[in-house]
């Protein structure tokens, strides 16, 4: 995944962007080892977007924030599950992310920092930069002076918004599965792909299923990390969450029911080869059975002197192998 | 779906109603950009009707009404699952609506915004217009005097009452699947079905089981919003949701239970096509055996040139045949 | 069901009982008008059972005891799920009835509405009128000083006591199942019989899950509706309730596993029928091999001109036979 | 199951213990009709042990320790599902016992009554008697000084700790069903016995599981009624339970993998039956095919009148049934 | 497995570690008689590792640490499932261990006692010696000064650590498993170690699932046991609990559908086979009707005098062949 080019040249590659957000709109690089300046002014916020960063700039970060080492350890290791948890008056939440990149779901990890006046992202794995999220800041500032907390926001509802697509491809592929089970002709491959896609699904519930209780302990905390005005914002991203666990919870439960269907369908067909085999043995081994009659050895069998005998025979074959036909055709066997 | 005329040529085609009720049972049509007079008086209520607004209408209704931002978005885009969220004094409500329409399921849904003054219902997708509830509010006008939260209930009634037929339809579907389960016959086409009423079953679900939540969240608000004698038929609005939410799952367990025995029986079928070609492979197979024997070219097989033989061996083959079919028959094999 | 003749001439037939109970034992046949008069009495309670009441009559109670509008809907509608309802001072309790009715179960409702100085029983569909809740009453007068509560706890009891031949008349058509699944003889009606029962049963849990919840409800209501002696009476109809519901669950569980090993007994029995079919086929494959051989035509097959070639065969013919007998019979395919 | 001697000869046989033990370890037989003078002193408490008890001696008991009329209706039927009642200041517990008789499970019933100073104990059904937990009080005369507590305390405890050899079967038996399940032969009989296994599986969990409620109940009782030096052991009795649980939670889902593992292999094996029987009757049919050729009557088929074609022909059947078996054993169709 | 030389020949064999650790950092391994003297002193704390005691050690250190007699009967006995229990103000702590030894896994338990200056682990059956968390006390001696409490998390957070590798290992079984499944050839082996596999994944449930209770309950602890600065620790290795268990309940759910998807792909191979068994029957049968035709011994059958009719009969029964194998290609039966 290609990176964008540093916000500043102040910084090392890792960190993507670094700016002082000021209550009225405005915004300015600053470099890392300034933080703390702006920290102590009180009519902005700094925001930290890093990419898989080394372990000296997190110990940077970890200084100029004050990070709990038990949280910093977390993003340099990344491999969480999805959680919220309070250290001191700063709040640590880890988010998965997941895209469609050609045609392939990637899994990513997102970990956010948010004091009173900060926020850090560290994007980890496949991810797509928050370049869209910080577009919209510039775009609404008046959200600006909502203090860090709209960013996080802005963040989660981007990870949200970007499950969509998965959940709706993943709706489709049940949907063509379908077609396959319902057709006449069985494949391995169909129950193959029924089982990929449920390890699919699962995966994808590791991620959005804990997503829920993370966004609703952060929209539910009583203190002050969170502006109340962001409040019915990250509601609305817990209900995005919550309609995409639903779907999952739906496939899940409809491709259990496809797994089913189809060994019903498999063993339905079964019986119907059984039947049709049955039925076409039944028109070889009469017409059989006839010949080896007419093959006996006797000496007095009067018929087979007769010069009417042979077609007669013939006639009878084909009379009795037309009715066993139809009396199948009947019996729906053939 | 044929939309009524607007009830007043002073809105836009989208605005279905737009009326002030007072506390005496009076009723006035008004014009959307005269809502915020009426709403300053203390003696009423507005109720506005919208069917698929136009972003233009729903900027007027959202500057009149002093809505939130989110709520109207999401009124704008729909899709959302059923929910009931508060926004300062002013209550959000989306639910999902059902209709049998010319046979088939057609989902739509009913946002509804309620204020202290003021009842905002957007319909969206196949919905049937409250032109009933308003019906209804015109025979009850003691009914009116309790405010706005009483057309809410009315329309959320209204909503429930449209699930009722299409439950009762499923059933039936099941009663039908359950017939042709236990006929003698079995279909893939049956299968087919049992799949598409799962489907159906899990749409349904998905409407039915928040509204329950959503319901017991209105009646349960503290806040003045709901007038207390309308809780009372809110709790029986909830009473019928459960109702449904109940008949629903007991549906889903009875389909899961008909697919599996659907699949005993169909192996049980299976069984029993294998014993009876059995059965008939032998009532060929034995005589097939006598005449290959007399087929044998031995030169001292006495019973060649005897002149009963024949007639005897034709006797013993019969025989042999009416014994096998009576034991097969006895055996339940034939 | 025959209905008892009204307990007094004053009221119409659909008025099974309408007395007055004091507090010493007494008991006195009362005229529906005159309600009011007695319950403005202190020291005692008014009583009256209903059978299906007409609107006339429900109008009269309603207006007499004071009913919320809504719960004289439901009655008047029935229909209802199991429930406790509580408006203003008047406690309203749906529950479902069932009784063995000529070894069919059949479905009934009784409503009950409980104030302070009154219970009004009303029932609906197939049920036992509560006579034996009255002579009861009547053996225990001591009882009666309790006030209305115990009156609705005996109904309550009465109507979870006739649910129990019920659930025990399940357990032994399941044992009559599972001998059937258990016989060596697989039959179709086995299966649809274990689908009916898992019918019956999710019936009778629809009427017996929520009766905990209701049960529960008025026992553990603290206002003084309900007096504290009858709460211990309340807690051991609660515990019978439990009792049925286990029962039902494990008469669920026991059928579900019931089906899959009826499920697993089938596809075995296909199997050996499998090798059954294997077995004699090759005990009539092979002599038909032996004796097509020597209907072969070369002219230099020596063993066709020894006149013992043909005893020979014929003892060859028994005893590949016999082996193929024993070797079949020793695996276990025959 | 044989009795121990009453006792006393002061009481009727049904009162196997019926005795007032003292705060400093001593212990006296007393009458059944002086109880409530033992009760009057507040040195010591009174503990009776009962074996399916007539009405008579339930009457006394009654009258002496003051028991509410319900627990003791409970008392004289028997048949409860486990629970812990409170009636004023006495306690009511119902559990179910479970012992291995004779290779057999056997079930009963202990009801216990605990006052400020008595323990009634009442045994119904297949029940050890509990001399174990009286010598146990001798052999600790310090715990006696903890009041009537620690004895209930160590009833409990006997009741859990005889539960334990019967999961340990329980556990057995699934590892012998699941060598049956392995091994090559496929048995009615083992599907018969898992359906067995799980029947008693649900028996057992319908004894154990509401009893984990039961003590969770007792030992967190603010009241006076349980020592506080006695929660430990009680909290030790409930630790017993939950892994007895947790045992048949695990057993019960073993079962259940273990029947669907059976149908996977029975299924695989019946495939298996299937491809030997095709390998055997090509093997068959290959050779009949070629006499079947020979046997024609064509008069221009110059190789019947070939010397060596019998023998050639001969070898021809032997080798092409030699390349078939090679064939198919290698593609393990034999 | 081999156990290190005892810290001090002052102790028995079992004790592993006995020493006084201080605030600044320090250490003196001391012998168990000596520890009442330590416990008087305010600066530092006592931490006692024992293996497998014998009953004189655990005498001993119940007399010195003041520990309830049923804790140390759960040690001495071992077999506890996972729990935290407080006995006054001492914490009992029992966790299983797991730990991957020569391809097997090999569980035992951990017991842990802490005090307010106090910390004993006793360890039972396969586990690691906790050499490793000494060594990490000795690189942190600033967390040597947040009392006993910081090793008991760093005991527990080994525990959990040691889980991951068999998780790991877990996984990795299962996507073999599934590789075996989806090949084309269906083998017993497969279905068996899935029944394995499913077996382990219990069991490490069984070690892991109550593990998360005991660890939310230690970190909730209001009490002083626990150093505040510990608490974000314990969240941490609760995070990890809680991501093994969602890995063992998603490999249990694929594991479940690994199974299901088996017994349709086995029964989709048994139809396959079906087909080509009847294919190949198809093919022998026709010939043979043929031979078998013109094996009848009717006089007036004018083909069989042609001297072109056997090649052209050979030539026929090539092309019938031929087309019926095309036939069958086309349908996929061959």
């Amino acid at each position: 995944m290609q990176q964008p080019i540093p916000a500043s040249p102040l910084n090392p590659p890792c960190v993507i962007n670094c700016a002082w957000y000021d209550d009225r709109g405005g915004r300015r690089h600053i470099a890392l080892d300034d933080i703390d300046e702006y920290l102590a002014r009180e009519d902005g916020f700094v925001w930290v977007g890093l990419y898989e960063p080394d372990d000296a700039v997190l110990a940077i970060v970890q200084r100029e924030f004050g990070l709990h080492e038990l949280a910093i350890e977390d993003t340099r290791k990344a491999h969480q599950r999805p959680k919220a948890e309070y250290y001191g008056n700063s709040l640590f939440v880890v988010v998965h992310t997941a895209q469609m990149v050609e045609e392939r779901i990637r899994y990513g990890e997102t970990h956010a920092f948010l004091g009173p006046r900060f926020l850090m992202t560290v994007r980890h794995g496949a991810s797509l930069p928050y370049t869209s999220v910080r577009a919209r800041l510039e775009r609404e500032p008046e959200m600006q002076a909502l203090g860090p907390s709209f960013p996080l926001y802005a963040v989660l509802d981007a990870v949200v918004d970007n499950y969509l697509p998965i959940t709706d491809r993943f709706g489709e592929t049940l949907d063509l599965l379908e077609k396959d089970i319902f057709s006449e002709s069985y494949r391995r491959q169909t129950v193959m792909r029924l089982y990929e896609l449920k390890r699919e699904l699962n995966k994808m519930r590791l991620a959005v299923s804990p997503l829920q209780d993370v966004l609703a302990q952060i929209q539910r905390n009583p203190g002050l990390l969170m502006h109340d005005e962001v409040r019915p914002y990250l509601r609305d991203v817990l209900d995005h969450a919550v309609r995409i666990d639903d779907s999952i919870d739906t496939l899940r439960e409809m491709l259990g029911t496809a797994l089913s269907v189809n060994l019903s369908l498999v063993t339905l067909a079964q019986g119907e080869t059984m039947k049709r085999l049955g039925a076409w043995a039944a028109l070889l081994a009469a017409p059989t059975l006839i010949t080896s009659w007419y093959g006996m050895n006797f000496q007095h069998m009067p018929e087979l002197g007769r010069p009417w005998a042979y077609p007669a025979m013939i006639l009878g074959v084909g009379v009795a192998c037309f009715v066993l036909y139809r009396l199948f055709k009947r019996a729906r066997w053939l």
